[in-house]
């Protein structure tokens, strides 16, 4: 079930945000917002931003990546180093009316949209800045990682060297931390009036996030860090095995009940109970079960290896233990899950085709909330001017005339 | 700058949220609600739930997991299978006021406490189930990212296998999602006067996360996923170096100009002319770079062991290339940067120590959200039961004598 886009009924049904962004994190608090109901009319350079061709590719080269993170936004193209250009950009923020005057965007302290700038013309606007280094210096989230101590605690133990994550992690949470901030600080001005003027650092996301889940603090406190733990969880029983025809598994026993289940179901009870009374450790605690890991791990691993992955699977999916099949993205895609799930429908959009699309991941009254495709660059531009600021035709042609809006690209 | 804890200034002043939860997602959800404002009353059973001894621990066994996880938050302990438990439970979250009726879970679908049955004491309650899979199977960020397809395309190019990743994204990811899908709820209560019934799957998380960056896409539309690339960027031109001196540096060049000045400071303008020419390709476009990274990196690494880590430093901070020295969170800590990070404040938590901990990533109008210590398990019973509910002494020792309210503990 789909809820109308732009609907009443979504949550931030009568929001219209402007979005001046580019990359990832900005772009993933656009769409977020839109999602949930906000009108967002993303504005960029003509031409486009440096994003606009990013890869993933089509063979025709249309920007998989670019659509993806840009769907259900209208799209003005304005020459952003023009005066009236700037100056409609401003009148965009600031129109009049209670869902309006929200800027987010990733482009750095320009003073003719700088947070005073607009909330001289009106005084309760919200804006958020996303920078890379606090200082206003640029970072991406590889960067970033770099610096923090992630790519040191990753990957195998005996590989000699660093592992970057492939997935944009602090990207990500900082797209989400974005539309939090924006969403939270719409409800402090329909209560209190009070714009705001939100900065949030990529570099600020990821060290906060790592203090918060305890990597800076047990350096603080303990002394250390946590030592690298190749695939195995840390703190608790959890590690991938491999199957007698090569197939992987993920296993993660977190509870007694789990761990009691995993070794049943590995025929391991005897040996694990006389390893226990050797060692002098209890497997009734977490702890304990970390602690050895390597020796559990060896005994678990010549059930894997004497088993095929669907006797593996049966016996798992018979038992509470938490497990997965590792899988491909090609394999997911392949497996019939996305047609089964009903976060996902079909999106026709131009120039890149037909395909399965996610909503956001939550459920509004068991509703999933997704977009239209993204629109071509520049499409909307004639029809918000008209809409929000109230142009006629002259004063648009005036604007195409000069250069200063861009054209809707010929179909 | 720091704004006194639940002050009318932030954004979600006013609201108060019951948290029943364990283990990331959901408690970061409450933490990041709580930075925001909103007075976050966490319910335990007695004696804590599965997640109070996680690690890191502290020499003396104090969880910095859960004291990170759980700071500003008020505290009960109850019994949750005794009708008189549930039934307070059920009462804090229905009590009357607009900024009442809203709980957080990762429990499951308790009949007891479900949004039905809470929907029948207080019509607009807004309640939020964090789910494993979707059909309510439990899951954790490991399982959901076997399943996914990152640990396929993660580590070294040469390594056979999979490689997990060790920051928990995906609990991160849930986490804010639920933090913004809760705003965003309380934003439509206070207009339109509905409530919620929001339900976030892990699982559906990662796979909306993978679907919007592209990564199921491009199976869907191109027929083929990403190959793995080690720790090269994909679809622009990033990777690491290692100095003389074996010090590493993430390099990314994301742009012609930062590209242009990479060969610049590494001196190789002319060979990467000349390998241009040959290859017929064209370094200004970002797919050239990407495409040729190999033979690129093998001409940019010699400058890099040529050199040790300060002078590569210098030539990389005095040009626009994104870089960063990797490092351990042990040097992140021992830096100093944490305590010339204004994101950062001395916390003095007890059973822990004093540390610097991190406010939310987001700074409002230049002020840092942040909170005081987490509390002492089931400190806060008889205080928020006598304050949210009205009880009166006698009523309160009547639960503790009965054991259904956990005592405070003893200091």
């Amino acid at each position: 079930m789909t809820a109308p886009e732009h609907s009443s009924d979504r949550p931030l049904a009568g929001l219209r945000i402007v979005e001046i962004s580019s990359f990832v994190a900005s772009p993933l608090c656009g769409l977020t917002l839109c999602q949930l109901g906000a009108e967002v009319i993303r504005i960029d350079p003509l031409g486009g931003a440096a994003d606009t061709g990013r890869w993933p590719l089509t063979g025709t080269g249309a920007s998989i990546y670019w659509t993806g993170l840009n769907r259900g936004k209208r799209s003005i193209g304005l020459d952003l180093r023009s005066e009236s250009g700037q100056d409609i950009v401003r009148r965009l923020v600031t129109a009049p009316g209670p869902g309006n005057g929200i800027l987010v965007t990733n482009t750095g302290g320009r003073a003719w949209m700088s947070h005073d700038t607009l909330c001289a013309l009106r005084s309760d606007v919200i804006t958020l800045e996303l920078l890379g280094r606090r200082d206003g210096r640029p970072a991406v989230d590889y960067t970033v990682n770099a610096a923090l101590g992630f790519p040191q605690i990753t990957g195998p133990s005996d590989h000699d060297g660093v592992v970057n994550h492939v997935l944009p992690a602090w990207d990500i949470a900082a797209g989400l931390h974005a539309a939090l901030a924006i969403t939270a600080a719409v409800h402090r001005r329909a209560t209190t009036g009070a714009g705001s003027h939100i900065v949030l650092p990529l570099e600020d996301v990821a060290l906060a996030t790592a203090g918060t889940l305890g990597y800076l603090t047990e350096v603080q406190v303990n002394g250390t860090g946590r030592p690298a733990t190749g695939n195995d969880v840390y703190g608790t029983y959890g590690t991938d095995f491999v199957t007698a025809d090569g197939v992987r598994f993920m296993v993660v026993a977190l509870t007694s009940r789990h761990f009691r289940d995993l070794t049943a179901l590995t025929g391991t009870q005897e040996t694990v109970a006389a390893l226990e009374t050797a060692l002098g450790a209890d497997f009734g605690r977490e702890s304990d079960r970390f602690e050895h890991r390597d020796l559990l791990t060896a005994l678990f691993a010549r059930w894997f290896r004497s088993h095929d992955a669907d006797e593996a699977g049966r016996a798992l999916a018979g038992s509470s233990v938490l497990h997965e099949r590792y899988r491909t993205f090609e394999q997911v895609v392949r497996s019939g899950d996305l047609e089964r799930n009903p976060l996902f429908a079909t999106l026709s959009q131009p120039r890149i085709g037909e395909y399965l699309a996610a909503a956001m991941p939550a459920s509004f009254d068991g509703v999933h909330l997704r977009t239209g495709p993204a629109a071509d660059l520049g499409s909307d531009g004639r029809e918000v001017l008209r809409e929000v600021l109230a142009l006629d035709d002259a004063e648009i042609a005036a604007l195409t005339d000069t250069g200063v809006l861009a054209e809707p690209p010929r179909s």
